[in-house]
Order: C-alpha cells, then sequence, then structure tokens
C-alpha cells in the first residue's frame, strides 16, 4: 500500500486491528473530504465515521454487482441517514457502478450532477430509495424487507432471498417514524432487515445529550429486534456482528456501532462541527497526515482501487447463478413478469367486466364501499396488489377476497395490519413498490394524510406509484368532528407536484379512479373517497375512462350554458341536484365533475376549455376553498368550507356549512343576474 | 347504594375489590352507554374499560375543583384517547363543572353541544387540550409538564406544583409522535408527568397482536420511565401505582394497567366490536344488568351523584391555601401577571427600539438572522418566551441569550433541546401555551413542517398561539436539494384555516413578524424564513406595523400603475429589481409585500382594492404557484416553481428555476403587450 502508517496513535490502533479494511475505508474518507470541500457544502462527519462499517459491509456481506445494478435478487442497502451522501457515491464509485463517474463525484451538490446533497432515487444507480427526511429511509426499508419476504413466500427463496441493510443514525431514531418501522418491523418478524446504527454522539446541535439519553439497543430489544453492539471502527468485530444478524432470521437485526464522527479529523472527530461542514484545505490536510493519507485529492491509489473494482464485481458469479436459477424454474417466467411491473393480461377484462357490471346494475355506495368494490374486481386480476391500512380496515375497506390472507410474523400475506402507524405505514409502501414485484396500497382517514404527509411527498419526488386510500374525506364523516374532518387537505395534497389526487363521485369513477392508480406505476395516486352514500351519477355505458381525463360533463340541462357546476366526489350529486332546480327556472347549466385536477390540467387546451366554457362557474367542494381560483373567479363562488367543520351528524353539517343545492343555486343566480 | 350486586362474577369479583369506586365508575359507563346510544355513534369501549381507573384517579388524586375549572395551579387531565371522550364528558358532568349539564351530554356529538364526537378545547371547561388525532395528546401533556417545571423553577413549588396526568391507548403508543414524546419526557425527567395506558389488546381493526407486539413497559424503561403494571379494574391497585408514581419525581411514570375494553359488556366486552359503536339497546341493557345497574337511563342515583359532586369540590381547599398563598407571595404579582397573557410593560418599548435601531442603521441579513436579532431585541423584555428547535439551532437561529438556559434533566430553562422530533416538539409547544405562563416558539426547516403538520393544525383548530419558527423557506436553501426544499409548503400552510403564515422580505418585516406572532396568543403564527440574505429594503421610519396589514406597496416607479408586482419573502427584492428595470424602460410599477395572506385578506374592502389596484399583476415566490390565482388571473402571471427543486448553489437554482428580474420583467411586458 502507498499509504503511511496513520500518524495519530488511536487511528493508529483501529488501524490495526485490519490494515486492509482501514485503507478501503480511507478511500471512502478522502473522497467525502475532497467532494465536500469542492462543493463547499456537505456533511462529511458521518461518512467519515461510516466508512470502516460501510467497507466491511460491501466487501464482506452486501450481495450486488456494481455492472448490473437493477439485479433484482440483490441485497438493498438504504442510507437512512442521506445527509451522508458521499458515503454511498464513494462507494457506488469505487465499487464501479458506471454512472458514479470521478466528474459526478467532483460535482457534487452541483446542478445537473447525479450526485445531490441527499441520495436522490432515480439519479443515481444503486440509490434504491431517496433519503434525507429523518427516519424515513428505515421505514422504507421495512417496506423493501417486507416485500421481500412476500416475493420469496409466492416464487420461492431459490428464486429470492436478499437482505435489506440500513444504515441510520440517532435522528432517524429520534423521529418517530423511525419508531413506527422499528415497531412493525419487530412484529412483522423481518429477519431480513439488518439495521447498523452510527452510534456517534453527536447531533447537529451539539452532543446528542442535549436532547437523546434512552438506551437504544434496550428499545429495539423491547420491539423484538435482535441487538448487538460493537466498535464501528473494528472490522472484524463488524464482520463477525453482521454475519450474526444475517444467522438470525425470525428477528430484525441492529448492530449499534460506537463511531466517531468525522473519524481521522485531528481538529473536528467527535465534534458537532464536522457534521455538516466542510473540513476547509487545512483541517483537510491534517486529517489525511492523521489518516496516513498521501494521495492527491480524488485519487485514489491503483491498488486500493483495484480492489474496490474487484468487490464491485464479487456478487457477478451469485447474480450469474441466479440467471440460470430463474431461467431453469416453473416458476421463472412468471417472477419475470411480475418484476417488468408490467400488467398481466386478464387486467384489462376484469376492468371492463366491473365496469359492464356498473352499468348494468348502477348501485348507491359510498365512494370507500365502492372502492371495496373495484378492488374486489380487479386484485384477482393482478396478484401484484397487496393491501393493508393503519388500522381503520373497516373503514377504509381496503381489505378484500383475493388479499385476504394475513401479513404476519409467520407467514408472509398480501393484507398488512400496519397498526396506527400512518407516516410509517406510507414509507413502507414506498418501500414496497421500490422493492419490485408489488403494488402497495393502504388507507387510512383523509385527515391523517398529515400525518403521512412526506411520505406522500416523497413517493411523488421519486416518481413511485404508491396508492394511498383516504377515506372520510370531508364533513361527510359526521360525528367524530373537526379533528377527524378534512378541510386543507385536498388542497395541501394538489399542492404536491406529481402526486395525482383523484376524488371520484360514484361506483364508475371510483373504478377508474383505481384503474388510473393501478396503471400509474411511476406516479403516486391518493383516493379521496367518501363515508356516505352518493347515487351512481355514470349511467351510459361507454368504455372510455372519463376520469382519466380529471374533468368531463357529466350532465347537461338546456341547450346552451348560463353557469358551469364544477364539483367533486361526494358534491357531484349535489351539483346535479342544484342544476336540476335552476333548469326548471328556465336555466341552461352544465355539470361538470371535476375527479382530478392534475388529470384535468394535462389535458389539450382545447378541451379545457370546452369542458370550462365561457358561462359563470361555481365550484362545489365540501373542503376547504383554497386554491378553487384557478377554475372560478373568485372563492366567493367556492360553496365549500371556510373553517374547520363540527361535530353533529352528516346532513345538519351540509346544511349548516351551507353546502346544498339551494346554497348552489342561490349563487347561481347571483352570479348570472337572474 | 341503589344498585344490585353484578349478575356477572367476574365482574362481581372486581367489584369487591372496592365495591365504592365500583359503583362511582359504574355512573361512568352508565352514562357513557347512553350517551353513545342516544347519539347512535361514538366510542363506548374505552370509557368502560378506563372508568376504574379515572374514578380512582379523580376521586383520591387528581388536585381540581370542579367550580373553578382555571385554577392555573390545579394537576391537568389530558385523555390522549380522545375517543374516549364519553369518559371526560361523565367526569366532568358527575364532578360538577356547570357547562357540562345533562342536557349537554345527552346531546353528545350534536350540533351546537360542547359535547363532540373527540374533545375540543375551548369547548368545555375541562377539557385541557384537544385530542383524537393519536399521540399527540401525551406529546402535548409532555408540554404541560415541561411548563410545569419551568414556571415552578421561576416562581416557585410554593405557587407551582401540579402533576399532569394522561390516559392514553395503543394507539397513542404506536404512533411515531407518542414515542418522540416518550423519549422526549424521559431525557427532560419530566417527574410530574404520569401516564396511565389503557392496555386493552384491542384496536379498531381486532387484537393489538394483529400489529403490535412490543414489550411496551420495556420500551419506556429503556427511555427513562418509571414503570408500573397493574389490574385497570383494582381500585386499589391502582391508586398504589399512582401514589408510587407521585412519590418518584426524577422520572415520568407510565402505569401499564391490564383492562378490559367495554368493560361489562356481556357479549361485547374484550372485543373489538364495543371499540367504535353503540352497544344498542339490548346490550346496553344487558351491561347494566350485569353491572347491577338499575337506575334509568341517563339517571345517576342520588348517593353517587352526591359522592361525585364531593369529588368535584375536593380540591377547593387546596385552591383556597393557594390563593392565599399567592396573595402573601412577593412573588404573586409577577406570576399574575404572567398567567394573564398579557405582554409586560417596556414590551412595546423593545419592539419600537429594535425598529428604530433597523431604521438608523439598515442590515442585509438573511431573515433567519433577522429573526435572531429580533428575538435578541424582544425575549429581554419577554420573560415569558421560551425556545428551541428540533436539533437546528445553529441553522434556525432560535436561541438567543435571554433564552440562553438549556432545559436539562437536572434544571428547567428557557430553552428546549427538541431533538430530532419535529412532531412532538410542534404539540409539546402546545402544551406549554395551553398551560399557560409561557409564549412557545420552536424551528425547523420549512419543508419539516410535514413531519409537524397536524400538530400546527391543531394549534389553529384549538386557537393557541404558539409560534413556529420555520427557516430555509425556497430552493434558496440550495445544495441540500429538493427533500430539503419546500415547495407546496407555503400553500398547504396557508390552506390551514385559522394559521397565520408570515413570509418576511427583510429585517423590518421580520421584526413586525414577530411583535404580530407574539401578541397572538389566540391565533398560531408560522414565520417561513430565508437562508441567504437580502437587504433591507424598509428604510423609511414609521411607527406602524404595515406586516400586520399582510400587503402593502413597498415601492412605487411611477405616476400610475401599468403593473402590480406582488412578492413575498426573499422575492420581493428580486421584484423591486424587475421593477427598476421596468421603470427604465418606460413602465409605472407598483412592488407589493405581502408577507401575509390571512392578514390581508382580513383587511377591508377598500384597503385590499387599493393594495392591489387595477392594473393586470404578476405573482414572484419561490415555491410552487399553487392558490396564487386567488390574487393574480392565472398561474402563468406566477413567477414560482411548478416542479421539485434541485441540489445545487443557490444562484444556479434561481436562475435554472426562472426566479429572476428578468423573468419578472419579462411577463410584465408580455401581460401588458410591450
Amino acid at each position: 500500500m502507498p499509504l503511511d502508517t496513520p500518524k495519530d496513535p488511536a487511528i493508529a490502533a483501529k488501524a490495526e486491528l485490519d490494515q486492509q479494511n482501514f485503507a478501503l475505508a480511507n478511500c471512502i474518507r478522502a473522497l467525502t473530504i475532497d467532494a465536500v470541500n469542492a462543493a463547499n457544502s456537505g456533511h462529511p462527519g458521518a461518512p467519515m465515521g461510516m466508512a470502516d462499517a460501510a467497507t466491511v459491509l460491501f466487501r464482506n456481506h452486501l450481495k450486488f454487482d456494481a455492472k448490473n445494478p437493477d439485479w433484482p435478487d440483490r441485497d438493498r442497502f438504504v442510507l437512512s441517514n442521506g445527509h451522508g451522501s458521499m458515503l454511498l457515491y464513494s462507494l457506488l464509485h469505487l465499487t464501479g457502478y458506471e454512472d458514479m463517474t470521478l466528474e459526478q463525484v467532483k460535482n457534487f451538490r452541483q446542478w445537473g450532477a447525479i450526485t445531490a446533497g441527499h441520495p436522490e432515487y432515480g439519479h443515481a444507480k444503486g440509490v434504491e430509495t431517496t433519503t434525507g427526511p429523518l427516519g424515513q429511509g428505515i421505514a422504507t426499508a421495512v417496506g423493501m424487507a417486507l416485500a421481500e419476504r412476500a416475493l420469496a413466500g409466492e416464487f420461492g427463496s431459490d428464486l429470492v432471498d436478499h437482505n435489506t441493510y440500513v444504515m441510520l443514525g440517532d435522528g432517524c431514531l429520534q423521529e418517530g417514524i423511525g419508531q413506527e418501522a422499528i415497531s412493525l418491523a419487530g412484529h412483522l418478524g423481518l429477519g431480513k432487515l439488518i439495521a447498523l446504527y452510527d452510534d456517534n454522539s453527536i447531533t447537529i446541535d451539539g452532543p446528542t445529550s442535549i436532547s437523546f439519553s434512552e438506551d437504544v439497543p434496550a428499545r429495539l430489544a423491547a420491539c423484538g429486534w435482535h441487538v448487538q453492539t460493537c466498535d464501528g471502527h473494528d472490522a472484524k468485530a463488524l464482520d463477525k456482528a453482521i454475519a450474526a444478524a444475517k444467522a438470525e432470521t425470525g428477528k430484525p437485526s441492529l448492530i449499534a456501532m460506537k463511531t466517531i464522527i468525522g473519524f481521522g479529523s485531528p481538529n473536528r472527530a467527535g465534534t458537532y462541527s464536522v457534521h455538516g461542514a466542510p473540513l476547509g484545505k487545512d483541517e483537510a490536510a491534517l486529517t489525511k497526515e492523521a489518516l496516513g493519507w498521501t494521495a492527491e485529492p480524488f485519487q485514489i491509489p491503483d491498488d486500493l482501487a483495484a480492489e474496490w473494482r474487484a468487490i464491485g464485481t464479487r456478487g457477478s458469479e451469485a447474480r450469474e447463478a441466479w440467471e440460470a436459477r430463474l431461467a431453469a424454474s416453473p416458476r421463472g417466467e412468471a417472477l419475470t413478469q411480475r418484476l417488468s411491473g408490467n400488467l398481466p393480461e386478464g387486467y384489462d377484462a376484469a376492468v371492463a367486466a366491473a365496469c359492464d357490471a356498473l352499468f348494468a346494475d348502477p348501485k348507491k355506495a359510498a365512494t370507500r364501499k365502492a372502492s371495496q368494490m373495484a378492488l374486489e374486481a380487479l386484485t384477482p386480476a393482478v396478484p401484484a396488489m397487496i393491501g393493508g391500512s393503519a388500522d381503520l380496515t373497516g373503514s377504509n375497506l381496503t381489505r378484500v377476497k383475493a388479499v385476504d390472507s394475513q401479513y404476519t410474523k409467520d407467514a408472509p400475506g398480501r393484507y398488512i395490519g400496519y397498526g396506527v402507524r400512518e407516516f410509517g405505514m406510507a414509507a413502507a409502501m414506498n418501500g414496497i413498490n421500490l422493492h419490485g414485484g408489488f403494488i402497495a396500497y393502504g388507507g387510512t382517514f383523509l385527515v391523517f394524510s398529515d400525518y403521512a404527509r412526506n411520505a406522500i411527498r416523497l413517493s411523488a419526488l421519486m416518481g413511485v406509484g404508491t396508492i394511498y386510500v383516504m377515506t372520510h374525506d370531508s364533513i361527510g364523516l359526521g360525528e367524530d368532528g373537526p379533528t377527524h374532518q378534512p378541510i386543507e387537505h385536498l388542497a395541501s395534497l394538489r399542492a404536491i407536484p406529481g402526486l395525482t389526487v383523484l376524488r371520484p363521485a360514484d361506483t364508475v369513477e371510483t373504478l377508474e379512479a383505481w384503474d388510473i392508480a393501478i396503471r400509474n406505476r411511476n406516479v403516486p395516486s391518493l383516493l379521496a373517497l367518501s363515508r356516505q352514500d352518493v347515487p351512481q351519477l355514470r349511467l351510459e355505458a361507454g368504455s372510455e375512462n372519463l376520469t382519466a381525463k380529471g374533468a368531463y360533463v357529466i350532465r347537461q340541462f338546456g341547450e346552451s350554458r348560463d353557469v358551469t357546476l364544477i364539483a367533486t366526489g361526494t358534491e357531484v350529486a349535489i351539483a346535479v341536484q342544484a342544476a336540476e332546480a335552476l333548469h326548471a327556472d328556465g336555466m341552461s347549466v352544465a355539470v361538470v365533475s371535476m375527479p382530478s385536477w392534475e388529470l384535468f390540467d394535462a389535458q389539450p387546451e382545447a378541451y379545457r376549455a370546452e369542458i370550462l366554457g365561457s358561462a359563470p362557474r361555481i365550484a362545489v367542494e365540501a373542503a376547504g376553498k383554497f386554491g378553487w381560483t384557478r377554475y372560478v373567479a373568485s372563492e366567493d363562488d367556492v360553496i365549500g368550507m371556510t373553517g374547520f367543520g363540527a361535530s353533529a351528524p352528516i346532513d345538519r353539517l351540509y346544511s349548516e356549512f351551507g353546502i346544498t343545492a339551494d346554497a348552489i343555486a342561490a349563487r347561481a343566480k347571483k352570479l348570472t343576474d337572474r
């Protein structure tokens, strides 16, 4: 090795435990120092502290093949403390991921580079999920591990058998979602989930002791985890601990690694000053000296580079063997189909049949019930679908015959009791979808989308087709009152870029919404569904999915248009009533059902102009008015809510809050001077 | 007693443990059964299961005086599993809270009643906080306990010495925020927080074993709690456990009570069917028979009613003694002033002086820095202010000299390291403010308002003046990338009814925003603050708080108006640049700074019309465009973001995303056909 002996005796002592691992880890540390310095921005401390453990993991354990990053049976690696992104980028570069060139590393945190400040899914290969918002990495990893077990249960462990590794820091363990994930993983006995905890005693504000003093190993043991502690700079101890974690297959494993943040930095190691700021030129030089690192910036000595590249190809044999097994297996073709993400043959027919059935025998039903009917009709044709609820199964109506098998510690199933853990559920669903082989959907009340919100955002940011089933979507929830009645939620969700919000009006639109959601594998969908019954408004048979247009004229009264009523969900029926009354009074009225703003806005301008028309417009939605001025002239033209709801029976609420056909008609007359 | 012996031998055995407590508890069970049946809606199971424990608590321990519900030194009681609201309403009615009449109990869940489906703060006296969204009750209670210790530290335990009791269920323990609260309470050693866990093994979907199998006592012990377990129907055991919890003053206490949900119901006790549905007439009759309850619906036998009313006055002596101590204490007047919620003398002068200083010596500064300057200036005049951050102190700049004392296990202080626990922080701040004596503010990044969102909503729903300091409020955050750059957040927060969102443009507006927030004790405020520097735009001295008008003309170029540029926060300076360029090209331009939509919309119509003007309008904000059509004709007239951000240095981001003076000027010219 062209490396000096570390100048610092404490570092030298650690190095001696495994010289080669130490030297390989220094490659990560050096790249981190250089990239963060070049960007003059970033978080060097965590990568420097976790480098030894990451080296052990990639060198001895992680099953991967850098030249085939999408190999389905690879182990998953999630860096939950995503601010340590240079750890991951260094590993990808060193092991030979083709897109992770030295140029990309040098352009860390620059416009257009795949080396964003936090790992972004879809930018670089080997980034299994976007991380940075703390706690979500571990929760997403729980979903991956959950999916692995379900897929293995279905296709056999000869074809599906990989671990999910997560590195996480104090922040992930402080965030509530971290606990939700930990609790769920322990409950489900996800034995192939292995978490390495970077226990460095430092947080952004200073020592963790400012805010964090619990016994983490004891907490996780209480949650059913297999727990070990070890020195995070002792390669041999780490290797043993990871091996033991792999051997424990009935419980998820935590390895609490005592580490020194910014390991190697003479003046900053072990302090919060190395957490989120570059070392700077001088300290970088001192650090490299202390580590015995003599190479130029961004240069990796040839022998170490070669060894890292060998690590990157270590899994190629396993991959080839897997491919051979896949080719030879009677289940191979089916698995390949599943992993392709394409919908199976028979799906289109199932949609058509379900649609025909509704036209043949129209149903009055709550849209949450319509959702269950759609699921009953479609899930038999889509074995990839895996459902669940955050402890509101009977309310969300997410459980149907084809997904009736409960996922338990003893065996995987197609229905997951996520518990009262909305955020954990949402992130886990992202993980299931990212893993491949499944389409995850899960339910809660729309108001509790708040709890899950940042995971919904990450679905959209990543482009992952998670399906959120959000019932009890308005004051129509009734007696549970304002804490449970969504008001601002539709607007808040519509404001998220890249999320398709669907609020269907009846059984037909609900079926169509499900069809859209199931097909949308790269866009998350959120279905806002009612507690209360609505009539089936769509009665004319037709094969076109009108919901996919976002909005369409569902009723036309009279020849021309004096006014256009735009409504969504349960309020479409009320708008139709109002239109009937107005028409009886001699007005021509078009009622536009607008189940999805996003889908409507994506239509050609001519279509949008035709639907919106040039007559005065009124919007009707039992929710806050915020945002509706996109389609109407003023919020005065929105029949909706101006404040929070109240606890009372539904009819009283609609009447007291003035969301009635009378109120719509009165506004229409005022607007048209009648 | 006019009660029969319970028909059910298992019930009779429990009853024999303490006949009187059992009989008193049956009053709660009977009222619950009757009210839920009358509403034909509600959750009878939890109140029936917790009735024995609640009776022990109110009868023997809780320090309160029903006729003086606002007595500041009362113990606080929080029902974190708020769906069990009939437990609380029964207790309030039975102990003689004047507003909780039998009529109100009979009108449970009806329009206009104070007996909402979930306990709503401000509806009924004795409801210390709104609960229902699970996990938030315990987190809010942590804030109350934290405030109690801080206030006692300041004014002495002769004047401030009360416990905070929380009842909570499995849901509160599954929600991540529950763990955040538990971890924080353990860390801070909140010894006067006592939680009673309704361990009934039942959740909405069925047995908790579907989704929850951890060792809760072990988890809480790992988090530094004092933990006991006991039979939740054994009054004597409960009494001992509560006494022991009170005796332990260095740690928060958990009493895990093994209970039977729907206790007394022959066919539904111990099952999920009693969780959220009325018993119905037949099962109600069977249950009353099983319990030995012979009174008519809604009737309480006289002797039991009298005993309950005596319980309600049990604390009156303690209250009188406290009032005497307060009157006699040299700190009494100061405490009374603090508890009044009025700002101290000297506050107005501090604001004026800070303002004068800015006009005398204008500063270019990030608005987060301006926020720190405002805090430095104002907090010495407001000893009620208690600050903190979710582990981003150095970024949020929430710590200043006057609040520099760290709140630790050993001693309360004015600065709280909430840890990486945004949701827990927000709920705790609500609790601090609800407790009285303090104005709580706390910081995180604006993007992580997502994590705290439902607690922000509860601040607004309750009308509690929590102050959210949300920095790094746009793509101006730069290199950390899209996970850390808020896009939809301003819109999402503006959509919440009753929340004042403030995005100040410079040092002066930031000071004004703080003044508004500090004065707003019944409305939550959220300050969106920049990472990057902005020039001071307000240079003309004047005593009027222009930010309080929500929007105003900050610059006028030319005599008339060809176009109006409306901007917020850091984009006001860019709009001014654009206006200068347009003016140089011969146009008349007004630049409107709009720090708060809510405050602007509350202005008289004439003022709004004057500010908005009749010329074409362009809005400028480095955020999603959603909602801006309230003020401009179309989202095409918004210079803002259409998707997520990116990781790069700030200047590059503003330029790539087209949020520039050039882009504004180009749009203005297009809009005015130049």
